[in-house]
Parts: C-alpha cells; structure tokens; sequence
C-alpha cells in the first residue's frame, strides 16, 4: 500500500517526508521500498538523518542502495560511513567496476573536481563513425542519466572533443567523429578546487564539464546539479561565517549543535570587550571634568563596527567573484575617500543634532564629530585590508566579516575617540 | 587581424577584455566584429558598460546584435533601453517573430519565470511518430542552442509530457511520441518567482524547466545557466543586505554609488547611537557612585549585537531554504535555551575574568553578569522574531541582518543593563 503510494511521487519530496517522519518509521519505508527508488532517496536525505539510517542498514543491505546510484553519490554516502564499514560495504558490492570507481573517487581531497565528478559519462573515440557512435550510445546511455556531451577521446583515452547528441542526430550517418566534433572543448584537472570550477561552468554556461588527469586523460564528468549544490553550499556558509558561526549549522538542528557553533566567536568578542573595558578605564580620569564623553562610546564603536563590515563585505565579495581591479594603493585611496565622504556627512549630521537637541558644548560636538571621521576611515581601511590579508596567507576571507572585524573595531574606535577627546579636550 | 585574434577565444572572454578596456576601443571592437559573435559579448558585459556601448550604437546597429540573441538575452538587453528606444530598436528587428516575442518578454514583471524564461524550446505534438519527430527536431534544433527536453503538447499546445533525446535515439522510428514520452513532467508558472523556480530546479536536479500559462499552453523554457545566475545573484544581494548595504554595488563601482550605497543605513545607525547615547546619559546618577559600569557598556552592547545577528542570520536562512520546522512556540524556547546556555558560559567567563584579573567587586560582578544573560536571551529573541515577522509581511527578512538588528540591540542591551545595574546596585 505504501509502495504504491509513494510510486508516482518524487524521490526529493519522499526525502523531505522522511526528514519529518518518526525514524523508525523513516527505516521501516526505506527497508519496504525497492533500491532503485530508496538509493534517490538516501542521496536527498539530511545528513544527520541518514546516517541514522544507516547505521541501521546491515553493510548488504547498504551495497544493494549504492549499487543503484551514480558513482559520485555513492562515493560521497560511502565517505560517510567509517573506515571498516567503508571496507565492508565495498566488498559487499555486485558490481566490480563499479567497486573500483568509488575507491578511485574517494581517493580525491575534499573540495576538488575528484571529489565531485561521477565516472558516469559518454565516450566516444575519434576515429569512430556516426553510426558505429549512435549504437555505442544506445548501450552507454542506459547507464548515464543525462547524457549532455559526448567526449570524444583518442587511442590513448586523451581528451580530444566534444560532440552534442544533436550534432549527431544532424550529422549523416558515415561521417567520421573527427569531423563533426568541436575540437576546443572546456575541461578541469582532477585537482581543480570545486568553487574554481562552479565560476567556470557559471562564466561559460555549461551544464555538464569533463574531468582530466595531467596528462589530459578523461577521467570523469561534473554535471551543473552538482554544481548548484557548491553554489549554495558555499554562500550558505560565507553568510553564516559573516554571522558569526563557526561551523555549519541550520535552524534544524539542535540546542547543543547551535550552541557549540555560537559560542566560539562570542568568547572572542567576550574577551574584545574586555580589552575596551580596559581601554575605557585607563581614561577614566576624564570623567570628572567630561562625562559626556562616556555616553558617545557605543555609537563610536557601533559606527566604527557598521563601517568595517560595509568595507570587508564588498571585498569578500569582489575576492569571491574575482572582480577586485586595480592595485593595492588605488583601493587604499577609494576607501579613504569614501571614507572620508561617508565620515563628513555622517559628523555634520551628528554635530547638528547633537547641539540642537542634545545641547552639548561646541568642544564636546567637535571631539565627537572628528573622532567619528577618524573612525570611519580607519574601520574602513582595516575592513578592507583584512580580507585582502587573510586571502594572500590562504585563509577564507570570509572569516574576516562578522565579529572579527566589529570586536577589533570596537576597541580600536574607542581607543581613537579617547585619544582625540585628550588632544581636544585635554583632561 | 583583430577579427583574427578573437576568432578562437570565448564571448565571456571577450567581454572580460573590453570590461577592462578603454571605452572608444570596446566600441570600435563591437562594430569591427560580426555580430553574431558581439552580440554574445554584449550579452556578457557589465550593464553600465553594456549601457554606454548601446548608447553608441545606431537603433538599426542595436537590432542587429538584438536579432543574434535568443529571446531572453535579447528582452534583457532591449529592456535597459528607454521608452522610445525599444520601439526603435523592435521596429529595426529584420525578424518578425523574434519582435513578437520580445514584446511578449518585456510584457511579464521582473524576477517572474517570463522575465527569465526563452521562447526558442523544441516541442512537438503527442500524435506524432519517432521519425516524423527527428524530422522536425532537425528543423527546430538549428534555432535552439541546447535542446534539454523535448516537450509533448496536445493539439491545444497544452504541455502534456517530454521527451529526452536519448529516449528519442533509443526509440523505434515508428512508435508514437505518446507512448514513449513521460507524462509527469514539471512545469511553472509564467507568473512563479524566479527564486521559487531556483529552488524547484535545485531539487529535482533539472537543467531546464518548461514554463506554462494558467491555461497550462507551453509559453517558454528557463535553463539552468540562467537560473544559475539568479542564485548567485541572490546570495550576493543577501550578503550585501547583511553587510549594510542598502542597493547593489560592488567592489569597482564608482565611490560615489558605493557611498550612496553606504550612507542609509549608516545613517540609520547614528540616529540609533543618538538614542543609546540619550539612554546612557538618563542614567548619569550612576556616574558618581559607580563609574565602572560605563566602562562596560560597549562589552554589552557588543554582545547583544553578536547575539542579534547570529540568530536572525540562522532564521533568514531558514526562511530562504524553506527549511523551518516546528512551531513558533518551539522556536522561542529553543531560542531561549540557547541563549540560556551561551549566556551563562559567557556570564562565567567574565565573572571569573572580571573578578580575577581586572579585580572589581562582587556586587558589579553581578550586575554584569546577570546583564549579560539577559541581554543575550532577549537579543536572541529579537533576531529570531525580526525577520519571522517581516517575512509574514511580504519584506524580505534579509534586510533583518546586519545594521538594523545591530543598532536596536545595542539600544536594548544598554537599557536593560542600567536597569539591572539600578535594580542591584540601588542608585
Ligand atoms: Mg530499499
Ligand atoms: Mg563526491
Ligand atoms: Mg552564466
Ligand atoms: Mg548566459
Ligand atoms: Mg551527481
Ligand atoms: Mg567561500
Ligand atoms: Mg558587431
Ligand atoms: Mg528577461
Ligand atoms: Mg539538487
Ligand atoms: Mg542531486
Ligand atoms: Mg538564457
Ligand atoms: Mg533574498
Ligand atoms: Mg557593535
């Protein structure tokens, strides 16, 4: 009953059924239904939840699901499980090449073309004709779900060409593959980062992209599916580290999970707070004769913190999209001129509503006003250079957002409005 | 031997070197090439390049590159032109239909699947034969630069299947398109969102989506390189919403749109530092008998912000991958615990800190710890039902991030902490 219930429904929305449900129910229906379809359905599942799942499954019953999956889902859900049930699963498997390609494929870093490509493909060689072509395909197509290109190799298994299945079908039927085939063809290195790769197929429109070893040997293909899942993965995450997280989480998951996420970025920003507690109390003669000037910090060192993150972000993201032009010194001067445009504005404002409304004493307006432009262009300057920094040592720029670039705002800003307010003021 | 240089190299390429070049050079390349080359490159130059390059070309030049273009690069471009110029350059269009269709293009409201969708898609009747189909695809593939599906209609032009090439290849050249096409096939709303689409083609994996009126008459196709963009598009607004950033801008723009970008929220911000600076000087009292507490107030502020942003950042998520579970009430005691728990870590953190190293009594131990907690619950309660509430709203939550959930928190930390400290401490 349930099998037919679920016949006509979409593997991806049965996942999404099984990550509300009851886990031994969740069980009961992946062990009911028929691999072919259960396979989908495991590579749509959470994480969290299908791992439940299979550490319930016995390592066969585990092999009979992989079995049914393109290579690249199979090595990824094998890569899940330890190293011995790995071991264990992999030998429970029907089929021998198929055995090979996931241990070829688990065998590539994380995050390279290696890791992300499928065997799955369709190979042609050179000096094949469009009929000899069309029967291969009819039996190598069965196994390869969408079939985009057509890679033609040469003997040695190099990459030669390409081939679209309707230059096929328009070409005539004894012409040689030589010579309807594109010759130019977009290929990656097995090593390729994976984000690398997501800019070239969005740069140049691809829907699937051939994978090659060193020495130009055709080893697997990325399809764009794969590739919208990096896309979002990967702002998913430079959002979060922006937000200040320290590893993945969703809503979902639980108070324990969020909390160690959270935590971590908030003790650094704990012990920020203590370095401008310091800074405020080593100025604390100034409150006898200016206590005003106490009441300023936190609009210093949240506009300090707003500034930053403003400059870092649109670095992040020029670094991200690979759209930073020019040189150091000229992004240096645009920062500081924006700077000092938004700093201006933002100082006129506040001396006008300050001495209107507020009524406090020109020196106080002028202190403020100068320590908030000074402020300015400084937090830009470091939002900007951060970023720029940590992407020349190797690390995520993105990290830089977030509370890392507001904590050290924060006690900069205040260390600059205090140092200004004893020149000006002179307590 | 310009013509000769670019010959082999790709329009996205191109469009990369003349975004760099000088502007009286980009021209001249655009009018020196054949235009069924410069008008991929057109199709892929940054719009204020794009926009100052059209304003260099003739209405007739402008409809010669548009009638190169397939019909959604084509509305696109026409759709930047003023008023008058777009009947101009439809009015100069050689090809009729291509007219019709960009009128209908331009007719659909942005970010909707017929502001993204193409009208060139392969279709054929389900009454029709193998072969009688592959006839008609040869004629119809010329004008579709990838074919995906072949969609199935009824004499009504109402999508009722498709049909892949390779089912087509595989198939025997008598049968009938209806018994070898697939009846489910999914489809959109020329009306739907261009991010609900980006979720539905991320879900099932698909490469093309065909897009229906409400009649379900077949109307265009939207292909994921197109979708693609759109995801890519979206997170970077999201990013830029969080960041501060009041409309799109990147990193190359001119100072004067990134300070205008800027300026808003940071204006925002000043005007939310006026009120703490309002709230602090309220409690002035306190000044003369417990000075260190002002010392603590960026330390908290701080916090509430960090807090803020981190829980709105996991809610506008949430919202965004449609992957909130639970009820409202569910997620209030979820948000609670968590604040509970990073709070008191924290609060212990600075207890044993504050009364260690930087020696302050015990009573403003308290008053600060017992700040911090609260503090962070209610900050984290703010960012979780910001962006909540905005979404019922119809206001995208992302503008909760960032700048807005940073300034009204430092407001409310500080008001609750100075109460607490007045509570305590009696002043
Ligand atoms: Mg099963
Ligand atoms: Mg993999
Ligand atoms: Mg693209
Ligand atoms: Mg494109
Ligand atoms: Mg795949
Ligand atoms: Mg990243
Ligand atoms: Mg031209
Ligand atoms: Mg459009
Ligand atoms: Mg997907
Ligand atoms: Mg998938
Ligand atoms: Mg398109
Ligand atoms: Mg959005
Ligand atoms: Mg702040």
């Amino acid at each position: 009953e349930i099998t037919a219930l679920f016949e006509d429904v979409h593997f991806a929305d049965i996942a999404e059924v099984l990550d509300e449900l009851d886990f031994d129910e969740a069980i009961y229906i992946i062990k009911l239904l028929d691999s072919e379809k259960t396979s989908e359905i495991l590579t749509e599942l959470e994480d969290d939840i299908r791992e439940k799942i299979l550490d319930n499954l016995s390592a066969k019953e585990i092999a009979d699901e992989i079995g049914e999956m393109d290579s690249d889902d199979a090595a990824d859900i094998i890569g899940e499980l330890s190293i011995e049930r790995q071991r264990r699963v992999i030998n429970e498997l029907e089929d021998d090449e198929l055995a090979a390609d996931i241990k070829e494929l688990l065998s590539y870093d994380d995050n390279t073309a290696g890791a992300l490509m499928a065997k799955e493909l369709v190979k042609v060689y050179e000096t094949w004709t469009v009929a000899g072509c069309m029967r291969r395909i009819r039996g190598q197509a069965k196994e390869v779900t969408r079939v985009h290109s057509i890679y033609v190799v040469d003997k040695d298994d190099k990459l030669v060409g390409r081939l679209s299945l309707k230059d096929l079908i328009i070409a005539k039927s004894d012409q040689k593959i030589a010579d309807i085939s594109k010759d130019s063809v977009d290929s990656v290195n097995v090593n390729e980062d994976d984000e690398e790769i997501a800019k070239i197929m969005a740069k140049y429109d691809l829907e699937a992209i051939p994978v090659v070893d060193d020495n130009n040997v055709l080893v697997g293909r990325i399809t764009i599916d794969d590739i919208v899942d990096v896309i979002r993965d990967e702002a998913d995450k430079d959002y979060q580290m922006a937000a200040g997280f320290s590893q993945d989480v969703e809503a979902n998951d639980t108070i324990w999970e969020l909390t160690k996420a959270r935590l971590p970025w908030l003790i650094l920003a704990l012990f920020g707070g203590f370095v401008s507690v310091s800074v405020l109390g080593s100025f604390d003669e100034a409150m006898l004769k200016y206590p005003e000037l106490f009441f300023f910090t936190p609009l210093i060192a949240a506009m300090a913190g707003n500034v930053g993150v403003q400059s870092s972000a649109i670095i992040v993201q020029g670094l991200a999209n690979d759209s930073l032009r020019g040189s150091l010194f000229r992004r240096l001067l645009k920062e500081i001129l924006q700077g000092l445009l938004n700093g201006f504005v933002l100082a006129a404002l506040l001396m006008s509503a300050g001495m209107l409304f507020l009524g406090f004493p020109l020196d106080l307006g002028i202190t403020v006003a100068a320590s908030l432009v000074s402020v300015i262009v400084i937090a830009s300057i470091i939002g900007t250079f951060i970023p720029i920094i940590l992407a020349k040592r190797g690390v995520d720029p993105a990290l830089a957002t977030g509370p890392f670039i507001t904590t050290s705002n924060d006690i900069l800003g205040i260390l600059i409005y205090f140092s200004i307010a004893k020149l000006v003021l002179g307590f």
